[in-house]
């Protein structure tokens, strides 16, 4: 039963723990960092899954499924690989009743055991390139950890390549940069900005690491996806290499690209409101909920209209769900599905049946329109797309409204203080400089954007001319 | 590159392992007993997940995600469950670079983390009934592995759900073996017999174990999916109690139900031959895979007939593949693609243009068809069911062909030693007694069928009377 959520302003990180338990979306399991995907929220994982299933489908890969046990002598032969992974990793030491020989790591990503077997399948450019994706749990152990965002255990899609070039495998990494660019803002309604990572946030064993970073309703960055060119770096740890079409041996190229159900945080922060989550309808488990009004003697006429629409928005592909339940009042339910984030409520009672209508409510904005009952399905069919598209608009407008370009030191430090959100600022290139601004303000470089000013500006610590301005916030 | 395989006769474990490897459906991984699934037979489980997912949802359940790792103790709460799982369990002992107060035991099957979860949530008998589906990795530490068949990891669906009542319990258990083997029978084109597992084979924690139980073409048995009822055993571990409509507490009544990435081992020993895999057309990956004939002066002839013809296919909701590799024979590809199960193939060259016809061969019958160009895409629709009925019924003959029926203990050793398959005899329903004879004879009793004859008979190792027929046989 839901007892309202915590308000956005108060406090946002209670806001979305509210959210998310309320509107049954998760729960925390019993070890610690651990969590339950519980069937609504689920719901919205299977949808993200089928969409991007689709995509990468439809850009030539293919899945396939690799063990989740990692010998652990595997992990060292990569060693920034070996460097950024080895403190979460978990540990299987007994199997059967007995010690293993060898403790097994549980995989917190899967190159190593995924180019162990790429060993065995590439031997020729024939076999090339070789375009593999899978669906897995990995398990990463954190120590703060909430729900979506950050979990011991988690849920994702890992993408792992093998190419007989390097500008192939280039390609291929920003090409899958793009599919998910394209999930999140075509499908999530999420706006997003493409980048690369510096040095010091890119990915373990990586050449380059890119990224699509969000801005969250608390103006805070989230990286939602990454992909990463990885050179030759895994191909010589586990000596994978092909005969070219010269007959001369080389070393396979090699991407790895993957998002995960952190995605689910990203949707929830990036839409909802005080009342709680507002789903984007192309991924909401339910478009449109009905909500019947009736009392005994007006049952079966309500019922029978609502069957009836029920059945014509089906078949004009809507997702539909009906709430009759009779223990609970309309204004209890109306409460329980805007906090649940369906774009769209029907109201429907033996009093607009009488005029011909029914109540349509939109989640985002509060709207309410009265929809001749003839007119009704198209109605909501037609409002799928223009929800979407509002609730894209409306974040991007946000994101816009809180980015802000600053020159000089001062001006960051207090632009960050009093309006936090993304900043935009010249930058030197320096890892060093990079590490200060991060211990003094606990923002981070989230991207060196695609797209660049085409003048050259001054780095905002040193002053120093510097070509590239990059993105800065506070980031989950 | 194909070798050919070794045949079903000489050697059908070799058969067996041989098709697996050479197809590319799955491959060993690094750790000993698990596998790697590789594309081509991790398309196979898609489709069945695929399949089973919207089954499931029709029966009205949805899906949920649970954590994998499970406090050691939890395991202990069940008697009979630890007795059963604790040998074969993974445990985590260390962690993040530390050691672990508790281990953590990897899922061999989620029981008691699900009940843990479903003592927050039921409390009222409102709350019921909890339909809920997962589909995750599990973990069981065996000793003599096989692909498909027996790997320490493996992919499978797991059901639970929790009832008011016992009746409704019980119901949702044959419901769901129904559907397991609607599945097996009108997919798959897997006969199963379907009945209850005895006290020694029933699953750790059940009150009641119901199978669908498979012939393989060796004449070995295969259990291919399970149902369990669980009565009130876990909700006493775990205290899940709900109020009833008399306001009355009382403890929940559970079910849960799985079938696994074995069904994929399954397919392939249930309709194989000595030329390599044969897939029903449900289930295939590629229903129909095309073979274009031509040199450099007549490809661009035969190659525009293909792609429309590949049109016209997909069109029609044909799964369908063209191989158009110029660098092997079509005599090399005939025998791969047939290795490969491909349920049909199409010929196509320049001289079959010519006389407006192309040349069909069914992969299970060897039948060639010359089929007039303007007919190829409906012949093609109409073989799907005709083929996965054909394939059905020989299944169907083999199983009969292969099942007898015996009265005294020296018949049934003499016909397990000389015919193998499935033997019906009368037991007289003691543990002892099929202790005894899987002693002796490496033959369990596979299931008590539902389907049973109407005379009482003899059982065939007291001479007892007894009303049971039940299935022996050696097991997968």
């Amino acid at each position: 039963m839901s007892k309202g959520v915590t308000k956005q302003s108060e406090d946002f990180a209670k806001w979305y723990t509210d959210v998310v338990r309320q509107a049954k979306l998760a729960d925390y399991g019993p070890v610690k960092g651990t969590m339950v995907i519980r069937p609504y929220g689920y719901a919205i994982w299977e949808n993200f899954q089928s969409i991007l299933n689709q995509m990468f489908k439809d850009t030539g890969h293919v899945n396939a499924y690799f063990p989740m046990f990692i010998p652990e002598h595997f992990l060292k032969k990569e060693a920034e690989h070996v460097e950024g992974f080895a403190p979460e990793v978990a540990v299987v030491t007994h199997a059967g009743g007995k010690e293993l020989e060898e403790p097994l790591v549980v995989r917190p990503t899967s190159e190593t055991i995924i180019w162990n077997m790429y060993k065995k399948w590439i031997s020729s450019y024939r076999d090339l390139p070789l375009l593999i994706n899978q669906w897995a749990n990995v398990v990463r152990w954190e120590m703060r950890t909430r729900l979506f965002l950050r979990t011991t255990e988690f849920l994702w899609q890992e993408g792992h390549t093998a190419h007989s070039t390097e500008a192939e495998a280039q390609d291929e990494t920003l090409k899958m940069l793009d599919v998910y660019k394209t999930f999140a803002e075509d499908y999530m309604a999420m706006p997003v900005i493409t980048g690369q990572k510096t040095e010091a946030e890119k990915f373990a064993g990586a050449v380059s690491t890119y990224s699509i970073e969000a801005m969250m309703r608390d103006t805070k960055a989230l990286q939602a996806g990454t992909s990463h060119y990885l050179g030759q770096n895994f191909a010589k740890a586990f000596e994978v290499t092909f005969q070219n079409s010269d007959n001369k041996e080389e070393f396979v190229y090699a991407t790895s690209w993957g998002v995960s159900t952190r995605l689910v945080g990203g949707l929830i922060m990036s839409h909802g409101d005080d009342k709680g989550l507002i789903l984007p309808p192309k991924v909401a488990p339910y478009q449109v909920v009905i909500i019947p009004i009736f009392r005994k003697d007006t049952k079966s006429l309500v019922m029978d209209k609502v069957e009836g629409l029920v059945g014509d928005l089906k078949q004009a592909g809507v997702r539909v769900h009906v709430d009759d339940d009779e223990k609970s009042s309309p204004g209890f339910k109306f409460n329980e599905w805007e906090m649940c984030g369906v774009p769209m409520r029907v109201e429907i009672g033996p009093k607009d049946i009488e005029k011909g209508h029914a109540v349509v409510v939109i989640r985002h904005s509060g709207v309410k329109h009265f929809i001749q009952l003839d007119e009704l399905v198209q109605f909501l069919a037609d409002q799928q797309e223009i929800v979407q598209n509002e609730l894209f608009q409306r974040a991007l407008d946000f994101r816009e409204a809180n980015t802000h370009t600053v020159d000089s030191w001062d001006d960051f430090k207090e632009t960050l203080e009093t309006k936090g959100g993304f900043i935009k600022a010249y930058w030197n290139g320096s890892g060093e400089v990079e590490e200060k601004i991060k211990n003094e303000t606990k923002a981070t470089i989230r991207c060196i954007p695609f797209d660049q000013p085409e003048a050259k500006g001054k780095c905002v610590y040193t002053g120093e001319e510097s070509s590239q301005q990059v993105i800065f916030a506070k980031a989950y």
